[in-house]
């Protein structure tokens, strides 16, 4: 069999910075989506009860990348106890031809962080009003910090507030990204004020009742809603959807069962039979994004498998151009 | 994180060699799956269609046993045009309590060869005559040939028939097991009459349509049939069903979808609803098996995420126990 390319975490962090390449990459990998001959079996998830675990299994077969990465994401809620990371896990790339093994990913879930903000990106890049420059980002973990940088990467940003359940949190990610990013960024106990007075609204919490209440929310406005991936989860009072001028999911099929779109058929706010143009109908030029600039507009993301074949694949490209990671036979 | 153990297929052949150990180990896999709290989520399969191609993800989290498997397995059929094998793979263990990456596996479906063949075994040992001697097997791979070899452990087999479409590759196949096997192998162009004459029928093919004709089977004989693991296979006329004393499915769920089962509801010869003894219920003790010499049985055999378990903690365990394996750290 050929070799396998094994890439370490420190490698992958090296190799596939949070950058503009990361966004093109995922933006195109959307954009392949919405040629339809793009291949997304639905989400596999392995429940372990037992030590309030869960593994998402996502993969996607894209025409014309050469490899295909099937990803495995551990969640297991009570390892900050034990001193571990809640999440981790790694991808897997297979060749598109023959199926054999190119290469292993170790990349603790570092690539999904990327690609999951390099999501958020896009969305902005296509729905946010040019001249966006304030954020609103309701959580105070990995993806707060990496939508937020990611969103200057498209927008000029110069200011952005953070709402967290645990205050403090917040203030000490504020503090963090002040420094990291040489913007205006602060803490908010008031999470409607917050909401309210952003350009872009980022949500990342695993929350499993709505934050973001209906009235809150304001024309012109672009609410990026990334937290909600699984069945129990929503950041979004439905009735956000109902006031949305555009509603745009990365996948509907997913996000009808897993993201915000789910608790709006389930209120009855949105007809479950409604066909909506995906994100990669718009980065594809396929359907129009924002019309005006009081619009607003929703975006649905709960991360597909195409985001991470294109991700990973511009992984390996770029080890192999560049030489890094070990070679292993088998 | 911690250590990672990496494994390859000359490694794991050396540690997990088809014996009666691996039998063990299977069983033990379906006596826990007949505990009831085993979680094994429907199998993920990724189509690759342009390139004659599939992949399938297993998995099962068993309690007791301290990590998971998630297997992928490709079958990418025009492999052979380029020299290469169809299927391969590799499984991923990571720790049941924390989700963490334990050990790859690059066992390029060598493991899988095992614990399927195992699954034949332990069917045979709980379903087959205790004088069981003629085996019959219909296909000429490497399960043909590892389902023989499986056999040999739990019964006193002293002949064995391969019927396979391509005759020459039957007695191929025929005389390697001869020589292997030190039993009387021989080849049949007549697979009624190979069949028949059978204690053991194992089918072991990619068929999509029916094999095994209903007026073949006779009573008291032991039919495998574990060809079929897809929507789409079947190796058995669906009346043969009807006409087995017993049915023992691996796993009920996945056969009504991937395995004989599936024909002989769609024919009207079992009823959807009806509930039957899984092959786990019967290692267990909970159902009975054989009851009479003159039992015809037939064992459904679709693979199951819980043998991928099973096979693999056993291969780490051995590994750490002799110190064999690279480690990584990423």
């Amino acid at each position: 069999m050929p070799d396998i390319k094994i890439l370490t975490e420190a490698e992958l962090r090296e190799l596939v910075p949070l950058d503009l390449d990361a966004v093109e990459c995922v933006e195109q990998g959307f954009t392949t989506l919405a040629g339809g001959k793009v291949v997304m079996p639905p989400i596999m998830t392995l429940l372990v009860p037992d030590h309030n675990g869960e593994v998402c299994v996502k993969s996607a077969y894209v025409p014309g990348i050469d490899s295909f990465a099937m990803k495995m994401s551990p969640g297991f809620f009570d390892n900050p106890k034990l001193g571990l990371p809640s999440t981790s896990g790694l991808m897997v790339l297979f060749s598109s031809t023959t199926g054999v093994l190119e290469a292993l990913l170790l990349d603790n879930g570092y690539l999904t962080d990327v690609r999951t903000a390099a999501a958020g990106a896009v969305s902005a890049r296509h729905l946010a009003r040019q001249d966006a420059s304030r954020v609103c980002v309701l959580g105070a973990g990995v993806q707060a910090r990496l939508q937020l940088k990611a969103l200057m990467l498209v927008r000029g940003i110069t200011s952005a507030v953070i709402w967290a359940r645990d205050v403090a949190r917040a203030e000490v990610t504020a503090a963090q990204l002040r420094d990291e990013l040489g913007i205006d960024v602060t803490a908010s106990a008031d999470a409607a004020d917050a909401v309210g007075s952003a350009d872009i609204v980022v949500t990342t919490t695993p929350s499993s009742t709505p934050l973001v209440q209906s009235d809150w929310v304001q024309p012109g406005q672009l609410v990026i809603a990334m937290g909600s991936d699984q069945e129990h989860k929503v950041e979004l009072d439905p009735a956000c959807l109902g006031r949305a001028d555009i509603y745009v999911p990365d996948s509907q099929l997913q996000c009808a069962v897993k993201g915000e779109l789910r608790s709006a058929i389930e209120a009855g706010i949105v007809s479950a039979d409604q066909v909506f143009a995906e994100l990669g109908d718009i980065t594809a030029g396929k359907a129009s994004g924002r019309q005006s600039d009081s619009d607003l507009i929703i975006a649905d993301l709960t991360g597909t498998g195409v985001q991470d074949t294109a991700i990973a694949t511009l992984a390996r490209q770029r080890a192999g151009a560049v030489g890094l990671g070990a070679t292993f036979t088998s």
